[in-house]
């Protein structure tokens, strides 16, 4: 994977995996495009780290988008639903696909990924999606990505007019989360900088109980590296 | 195709072919949730007649999504690129793609269709798409709708948890715009409701010369039905 002049990109939440995605691309010598959403998630904070993560690692461009998923509702992340605490990880693997799950989310993002790609004259997207530890979404499957990747070569003015392939890059598909933050760390990511917490207090203090707090824990402990954000009760 | 007793996603732009793909949709039975987006598209009339349509057509529920595609630019739909005026037919189709088309539009329809279908428990979603006369547009092409249902299959927890399997509906794909205006004539939809013109003035007047209202103008013709909106100039 050789990016040098190229453009790609880059979906960014403003959480670890996607930190470490972006800072993958930059370390393939991608320029890197990246695209956050502010899709009616109940807090803020992860699109504020967003915006340092992408000034940190150096992105050539960040854009937001406004999307309204609250008319759906049905998501822990953007009704109010109770996010689910305290679970370990079999009991997350046992229960499902979890509530915290939007409606069509990674379709939604990559489609808008593919329009930012088609107006910055980029023919790579990357995603942080893993199909490692556990998340149990079905849009974090291969399979789903394979799919939307067919579809993208199929969709667009560039694709059609100029055979311009489309790729999307998923570079954290099959690591654990202890190798992502080993990643991270290797390629001098600012750990501070990211937000995990699916239900951080009003000054964003993440909860420490939610399935994606207690999964960046085991991440961590089994790199062997300290959380930055510890000091604040992770 | 039967839908007694099924849930219908139906795409309604407000104009002629996503009006008539509702009222098929109507026939066959199924109750119609329309979805329109307001994706800051240079004129508001098209919002207006899907309103109008919706309620004419008797649908379930209607609802118009916010999106910002004017972050992107790049078409004389969404930014101050002009419209092209009085071009015959061949002239369209030697252009190739035209300056119209907004980048992944129907990507970015076709997922949020798919979201409300997951929420409103729908396994079927309608798209008035036409592949015979001219249009262009890479992603209203067969090939495009198939490489979406596949996606759709994969990309929901509906589909992965209960085997629902998501149809992507394209009754118009093969009809001519006369058959269109024939068979909309037939199940009783108000044509003069409709908006077809890509550059209406301010009070909403179709222009009469945009490829939209041209391919309209002969559909009308071939059908040997009069127009309502002629009087409007078209």
């Amino acid at each position: 994977m050789t990016g040098e002049g190229r453009r790609a990109i880059c979906l960014l939440s403003g959480g670890l995996d996607s930190a470490t995605c972006l800072a993958m691309a930059r370390e393939a010598g991608y320029d890197c495009y990246c695209l956050s959403f502010d899709y009616g998630q109940r807090h803020k904070v992860e699109l504020a780290a967003a915006g340092r993560i992408a000034k940190h690692l150096r992105a050539k461009e960040h854009r937001t988008i406004q999307i309204d998923l609250r008319a759906f509702g049905h998501s822990a992340l953007t009704s109010d639903i109770d996010v689910p605490k305290d679970r370990v990880e079999d009991e997350m693997k046992r229960a499902g696909i979890p509530v915290t799950y939007v409606p069509a989310r990674n379709t939604i993002f990559l489609s808008f990924a593919l329009a930012y790609a088609e107006v910055a004259g980029a023919q790579d997207i990357f995603i942080g999606v893993n199909a490692i530890d556990y998340s149990g979404y079905p849009d974090c499957r291969p399979e789903f990505i394979q799919a939307f990747e067919k579809l993208a070569n199929l969709a667009t003015k560039a694709a059609v007019e100029r055979s311009a392939k489309i790729t999307i890059h998923t570079p954290l598909l099959k690591m654990s989360k202890a190798e992502i933050v080993r990643t991270a760390v290797h390629l001098g990511v600012d750990l501070s900088l990211t937000h995990s917490c699916y239900d951080p207090d009003e000054s964003g203090i993440p909860c420490g109980r939610c399935d994606s707090c207690i999964l960046r824990r085991k991440g961590f402990e089994q790199a062997g590296i300290t959380d930055p954000l510890a000091a604040l009760g992770l």
